[in-house]
């Protein structure tokens, strides 16, 4: 605490992303993709004149933009992009959630969601989720200052289809709903198509998992012309060039190869299924995922000493602290050799 | 305007930077370096792997910390890193800057300073420059809620030395400090060593002038621990992982190579001083500028005017539209051959 800091500051608990170990372990931890990006990506960096490093970058960012809409069949004045989807979720907190009547979200969701909210000193609400772990949209309140959260969910991997959320927004229409669509390539359904059709409706995407681009920070937002200007407005109040211009044009190859997306994601998804199958044998509960992670908990063994065990056969997943998600783990899906590696750890902890 | 924003982004003036034209001009409008970056950039992006930008960057940016730390002679824990100054001075304001008392900043200084105010809903004044057009030290108010200007300032080009800025540090001990350092690599002195003495001092520095890197967004700040956790807790609540992995690779390429920085800087200096002389000749009044760009203006022809026939002669440079600089042409320090275009683009419109 200091006497220099703003009161805002001194209220913070800011958000603890999962560790970046620096020894060699197999990763499990943060939900990255275990496939390389796309190799026009190692073409660009190759190919990159960095006289042209010396320039600023398009402010506006329109090759990229213009690449998403193309992709999302959406207008490019549709499209808001930011340095990793983090960014363009914190700017969209800020343009629209600080209103009269609280936010409302998930009790359980992407646990940087309450952290904005302090930031900005938003109020708001949660709402349990239903006993099947699935996000409750009949329990919001049209009359919130607004709603959140992820689909598929995190970490529980749960998703709603397009029709539920459909269904949803056409009761919701007085405030803006965010759905955050961080994992949704991994087999949930996208809402983009609905962003023509509703006003309030904004939806998140990353280049960090199905892409296999965490390391270059690239996220963006699609939804109607008002709410993106609302987020350009506070993006040129912030920074007039959140993207750099090799992240831009990496993106661009990535977004180009298709078939490299297809196949990545159809792996992690083969994967997925084959490694849940192994946990139930191993007697583990486990939630069904339209993600590239499983949360997964033992009847019979604290989820702290599996993390631990895990931990000590040079295996790091995911776990919790929190008093709703203590007994569980979330294990990112690796390559079938780090899975198999995974199971045999779990397996001696087990055995 | 929308019913979906926040009541703050109505009220939001957003900065606006100098455009980067899509046709081929000469681009003296933003201050950038006309040299390109260090070799060693080019080296790391040919030689970077991509299987690691499927992983997340470390959130910390230790290894680009370190490399500012050694380059600065200061702790690593005095290091904040950023994507692009703009994104530390953001931080900035809303870390130190929310208190009851107004910011004081000068009438004339970065245009994006009254910006951040409005997005942070900072309450601020401004004090006029001296006749001299340098920022009145003795016009600040040790009891106000922060002061920030930059140093050189810009658009003007003058800087105060340190002995300066120290003894006015010693006035002032009550607030925070803000000093932007954009552009004192073009001969201006750095009070970076005071950081140690002032724990009320940050400091702000950028890749993007002295260093060539415009294009992938690095900034920093230095300053005492509690200024630093501030700033760190801000960032924590707001992305993770501002920096991405191969800007910071890059930037740190671009710190280790000390003799192509000193021949830039050089060269930009030279050029400067020798283009100062042929705008007198012109019959312009220039300042006098520690920076990478000349302020100047002429007393028989408007800037609009100059600007425009600049414009058509395929030569870009900065215009403010404003009633203090109305008359100035802010010119960025380019390549001698292309200054010598601008110097006959303006011959051809002055005769």
């Amino acid at each position: 605490m200091s006497r220099f800091w703003s009161p805002v500051v001194h209220t913070l608990t800011p958000y603890v992303p999962g560790e970046q170990p620096r020894e060699r372990v197999i990763k499990l931890n943060t939900n990255e993709n275990p496939y390389p990006p796309a190799p026009g990506v190692g073409k660009v960096l190759r190919e990159y004149s960095t006289n042209r490093l010396r320039l600023y970058p398009d402010p506006e960012s329109r090759a990229l933009r213009e690449a998403l809409a193309k992709y999302y069949n959406v207008a490019v004045k549709q499209v808001f992009v930011g340095n990793g989807s983090d960014e363009v979720l914190a700017m969209a907190f800020q343009a629209f959630f600080c209103q009269d009547e609280p936010l409302m979200m998930p009790a359980i969701t992407y646990s940087f969601y309450p952290v904005y909210c302090q930031l900005y000193e938003i109020k708001y609400q949660t709402v349990p989720l239903k006993e099947n772990w699935q996000v409750p949209l009949d329990a919001f309140d049209p009359r919130c200052g607004g709603i959140v959260f992820a689909n598929p969910n995190a970490p529980t991997g749960h998703g709603h289809q397009r029709d539920a959320i459909d269904a949803f927004l056409k009761r919701v229409d007085q405030c803006v709903v965010l759905i955050d669509e961080a994992y949704v390539d991994f087999g949930g359904e996208s809402v983009i198509p609905l962003t023509t059709q509703y006003p309030n409706l904004l939806v998140t995407g990353t280049f960090s998992k199905s892409r296999s681009l965490a390391g270059l920070r690239l996220g963006f937002a699609i939804g109607s012309r008002e709410l993106i200007e609302g987020l350009e407005r506070v993006k040129n109040s912030f920074n007039s060039y959140p993207i750099d211009s090799l992240a831009s044009a990496a993106g661009i190859a990535a977004l180009e190869d298709q078939l490299h997306f297809e196949s990545c994601r159809a792996k992690v998804i083969t994967t997925r299924e084959r490694i849940r199958a192994s946990l139930e044998i191993l007697g583990f509960e486990v939630m069904p995922s339209q993600t590239n992670f499983l949360l997964a908990r033992h009847p019979g063994y604290d989820a702290a000493f599996l993390f631990t065990g895990l931990r000590e056969r040079g295996v790091l997943v995911r776990y919790f602290n929190t008093e709703s998600l203590y007994d569980f783990l979330r294990i990112s899906i690796g390559t079938d050799a780090e899975m198999e590696s995974f199971i045999e750890a779990l397996e001696s902890i087990l055995h």
